[in-house]
């Protein structure tokens, strides 16, 4: 593994976009939410996904000129067409104005239709929440796992965030439908080991934790069994009537092809009614609850949503960011 | 099981509420709620749980007369009071109001504290997609549930509601962040059966299926595992911040004394830019993904959130509402 510092990876990125037309002061954007996503741990969706990123661009399902726009707004609620542009900038232009709109309206909400895959879904939960707000956002994807009772992928494993302002550190939760990526099933079966809990079916419909397996029988898991099942049939409902975008069961199954998908963006403002320390106090409060709860392993501690997260980027900042060599030998090959 | 018509259950319990002091109208809705969530099948919140509700006016966790009301207003969110009053009415109330602000704003966000258990979360879900919005609630609850890595129940099992509106079908999810609750933990034991997937950790820490081991370890599972017990965590701190209410931590760990606890509604208008058919055929086009699913098991169909209950609903409004004669025997002594 390599370390590379920051500003170097977020020059090279931007440099490439450039070259692929992209406008200078976007593509220093979105080449900086690819490197924070390395920085902050999450490997699959930063720097190593930066060339299927690229392909995309190149196959014509990213449109590197096209902005999101407003398509109609109604009070503190707006339909945003992203026009089939970068998704993580779509994605962090709607959360800003869902943002903005928190401030005017005391929530803000913004459905985006027609945009592309955000990457990192945390991303959107960490803006909200540096801004002070509570931010909830979610997007649809490409059919990628069975719903419950079934044996077809025709549900996606849609990405929820839930994000929390807070002094000595920001709340964000990220969770995908899906118990284990097809990334994660594949990290455990090249490092030889098993799922510490059940992850899928094998092809015989049994429960397993064996990755290779589940790999083979396109059976991940839903979270919770048929809670996650449901739990991303409304997301994906809400998103695609919201703004009035695909549903997963539109979207190609294909990652290359994956394009116009549906999004949505809350923030809402717990300082609405003027300063409130109380509020601010709260979360700490619940933080200071888990921290004391007795841990299941001698010397272990319950974590906050997003606590490892600081504890990444602190180590990425000071060590450089890790880069697979093979990865950003293809990636300076581009600039 | 008894079998009772819906309007002899509702003045019953009508009456059981006035002789404890609730005025005649309300009484009337109070009684209607829990009907109703026995009418859909969730017998676990309806009228084999009214006796407990009626022991929480008793002791005086639930003031009958007290009513929930505005504390603060910014916009399209407002922070209301539940002034312990009986839970199911503050929420009807609060959710009623989130209806209505998203009339006028395209999206409407109350945060209610100091309130009492709702009872069936998904009654709020019903309520905002019979109006036509999208409905999202959540509430808190008394800590009932070990977080990731943890032993003490620190954290609640939170129950969440998305709701959508469609034609033909309202699309109605109702999940508690528990993978079971105690409720149905104790039902597959009396049955004499395993659960369906592992349910909780037994005394020795290690996961199972045996509804009994559960029970004695008070070790239940989170939906998901991490992703569910982080949810619990982000759920509680949003309510609690946004009510100015208690969070789970601070809340009684005891079914009677399970007081003041938070709540969160959130309504949004999918006709807010004007009449929208297509907004309507994308929950219907989902649905119809789902039931062209390849199912599991030959003959069966994958089914999206709520689908059972209308077929429970319409079973007991032909029959009467299933009852359980000692349960029965108990109201009737009251009224």
């Amino acid at each position: 593994m390599n370390r590379i510092p920051f500003a170097e990876v977020q020059q090279t990125l931007a440099g490439v976009l450039i070259r692929r037309g992209m406008s200078a002061q976007r593509a220093q954007t979105c080449a900086r939410l690819f490197a924070e996503t390395t920085r902050d741990g999450v490997y699959t969706h930063g720097i190593n996904r930066f060339p299927r990123f690229v392909a995309t661009i190149q196959n014509g399902s990213v449109d590197v000129k096209a902005e999101a726009r407003l398509v109609a707004g109604f009070g503190a609620l707006e339909r945003w067409d992203g026009r089939r542009g970068p998704g993580n900038l779509n994605a962090l232009a709607a959360m800003e104005r869902a943002i903005g709109l928190s401030r005017e309206h005391g929530v803000g909400c913004i459905a985006l239709g027609n945009t592309n895959h955000w990457m990192r879904a945390g991303t959107y939960g960490w803006q909200a929440a540096e801004a002070g707000m509570i931010g909830i956002c979610w997007t649809n994807t490409m059919p990628n796992l069975p719903p419950w009772g079934g044996l077809d992928p025709v549900i996606g494993n849609n990405p929820l965030v839930f994000a929390v302002p807070r002094r000595g550190g920001l709340v964000v939760l990220d969770m995908a439908m899906s118990q284990f990526s097809y990334g994660s099933l594949e990290s455990y079966r090249k490092k030889g080991e098993m799922l510490p809990v059940d992850g899928g079916f094998d092809e015989a419909g049994n429960l397993t934790r064996d990755p290779a397996a589940i790999e083979k029988s396109w059976r991940p898991l839903p979270v919770g069994y048929w809670k996650g099942s449901g739990l991303s049939v409304v997301l994906d409902m809400i998103a695609a009537m919201m703004s009035l975008g695909r549903a997963t069961h539109e979207i190609p199954a294909d990652p290359l092809l994956e394009a116009g998908i549906s999004q949505m963006f809350l923030a809402m403002n717990p300082q609405a009614f003027g300063p409130s320390p109380r509020a601010e106090e709260i979360a700490g409060e619940v933080v200071a609850s888990l921290h004391g709860c007795k841990p299941t392993k001698e010397g272990g501690r319950v974590r906050y949503p997003g606590e490892q997260t600081l504890r990444m980027r602190a180590e990425n900042e000071k060590l450089g960011l890790p880069v697979e060599p093979a990865v950003w030998e293809q990636i300076s090959t581009w600039s």
